[in-house]
């Protein structure tokens, strides 16, 4: 700490300012201050696993939102894994915001986590680099780092949205509406780039008014697709919807079992299984991800860099699954 | 702290080891430093709080299962609350484990909470007192405190439970199913004693084997139902279900899904509402509960704490809301 206070050119009081996070110090003294860090591989979490040797180790979870359900068995396969290894899990939720999501990745780093497995909301992670250089081993799921290299889980959206399309394509339909995320959400843009793919594939124009993508927001889906269901001027009614995660999902389910909607039976591919799905009518056919198998992979990687593994970052990618339960196989009804 | 250690008879790294549960020391001396800490009101997360002037606060929810969708809306609105109030929220499962609670909170409070909201597994909380006079608020929710006397958030199970088997009786119904959860947790034996309850008051007799306790793992649930379907040596089948969870609920609209089952129309009242009850075939009607509600008057007393209110400890009974949708009206089969 003396050495990267003397390279840095600052107090002691300073530097330790800087790795708890606390407030006081310039953005330019903070930048020094990381820099000698990076530079002399300081590690203070090292010599704060010996300060409290004989308490309990911890890994860090932050995601988008722990009221997802996406998120729920990824949570809990991060958890058995942690477990497995002895450690506890802390867990926080971005609210999808980047600034609330580094202020809980450095309130846990101040908090002595050894490990963190992010799910990003900040499109910029250099601010994570003094912690990793200071040994909090750091993995990505679902979406990558910005702006940093770092182990990596995602499943293969691209793919899985390509096909979910392709399979209504297959079924006869030529004007099918994408509702998704927001756009600037790695995972939502992957799926549109899909979607854009398989039409472009078969043939098929897509019109401007059949895209949606916006937040999960249940009023915004049922805005959108009764747009997209009544026909805009100069543009005909869709046939079909592609929907872009199980938030948005579910809100398309409900505005098609509207007593106005349910004249016309309207065909839905979504991406994420949902609890429930196999039991609506028609059961909802999707896109399925394996969150428990991402979150069990994501954990398995941080473990494998506590347990001192120093080679290149890795990326895994994880297979989709397209589970065909008839709302998906629905033949055009216009 | 050298008060704490004089008291005790001990040496301040003893002191500290106990105040950051850490191991090797005897349960004797554990206690002895305990007893010395509430003696003098020792403040430990005050000087903590000094230490880090300028860091983000936090509190701590440790609850059952982040992967049920009961406890999101409850974690979110804590969250929320924590969030206006400036602090972050870090949340910890205990997987129905007390000496996984235990592990858990005492990690948190090492890593200086300022504050916990707790959905207990254990039924003895002793463990925390020398957190509570070191300063840490602490409030339960959803089920009370073992042993201790702490501020206090639940729903009203009881009468909750009574007025949903009450519904089943209005309807006709005589002989009538319970499947609930572990009767140790307490709102699973509250809830039960809401079905005994409704039963005495219209004078019905309860066979045994229409009592089914127990997890909540769909196999055991399925099992159970089909049982008191089908009916046992001397005992009538059930005409109806009244389920003591949401997981236990999704578990018996699968049986009554089933096939084989579809022959017979079987009422059901859940206690919890659950995302889609109300577009399943017959729509679940349920006893619900505010989840959200019940987070944010839990996170509220916490922060009325740490802003300094030092009376009695509260207790908050929150009514539960009967929704009917068509299950829990249908009429006897048989």
């Amino acid at each position: 700490m003396k050495d990267v206070a003397a390279r840095a050119g600052v107090g002691l009081k300073t530097v330790s300012r800087v790795v708890n996070g606390e407030a006081g110090v310039s953005t330019d003294t903070e930048r020094r201050v990381n820099e000698a860090i990076t530079a002399l591989g300081f590690r203070r979490n090292d010599s704060a696993r010996v300060l409290r040797k004989g308490s309990t180790s911890s890994v860090g979870l932050v995601l988008e939102d722990l009221a997802d359900p996406f998120y729920s068995p990824l949570s809990r396969a991060v958890e058995e894994v942690a477990r497995a290894h002895g450690a506890l899990l802390i867990n926080g939720s971005s609210a999808e915001d980047p600034e609330r999501e580094r202020e809980l990745v450095l309130a846990l780093c101040a908090r002595r986590v050894d490990g963190l497995v992010i799910v990003p909301a900040s499109g910029d992670h250099r601010y994570l680099e003094p912690e990793m250089a200071a040994g909090v081993a750091t993995v990505f799921v679902d979406r990558p780092p910005g702006r940093i290299e770092a182990d990596l889980v995602l499943s293969d959206n691209f793919t899985g949205a390509r096909e979910g399309v392709a399979h209504l394509i297959a079924h006869g339909h030529r004007r099918i509406g994408f509702i998704g995320d927001q756009p600037r959400i790695h995972t939502a843009g992957e799926r549109l780039r899909g979607y854009r793919a398989a039409m472009a594939e078969a043939g098929l124009a897509v019109a401007d008014s059949w895209v949606a993508p916006g937040g999960t927001d249940p009023q915004r889906v049922r805005a959108d697709a009764a747009r997209m269901l009544d026909g805009t001027e100069g543009t005909e009614p869709v046939t079909a919807f592609f929907s872009g995660n199980n938030r948005v999902t579910v809100a398309l389910v409900r505005e098609l079992a509207a007593p106005v909607r349910r004249e016309r039976a309207v065909a839905l591919v979504g991406f994420d299984d949902f609890e429930l799905a196999d039991l609506l009518s028609p059961a909802v056919t999707v896109v399925a991800q394996d969150p428990a198998d991402l979150g069990r992979n994501a954990a398995e990687l941080l473990f494998r860099r506590l347990d001192g593994a120093d080679d290149e970052p890795r990326r895994v990618s994880r297979p989709t699954r397209l589970i065909a339960r008839g709302s998906g196989e629905l033949p055009p009804s216009l």
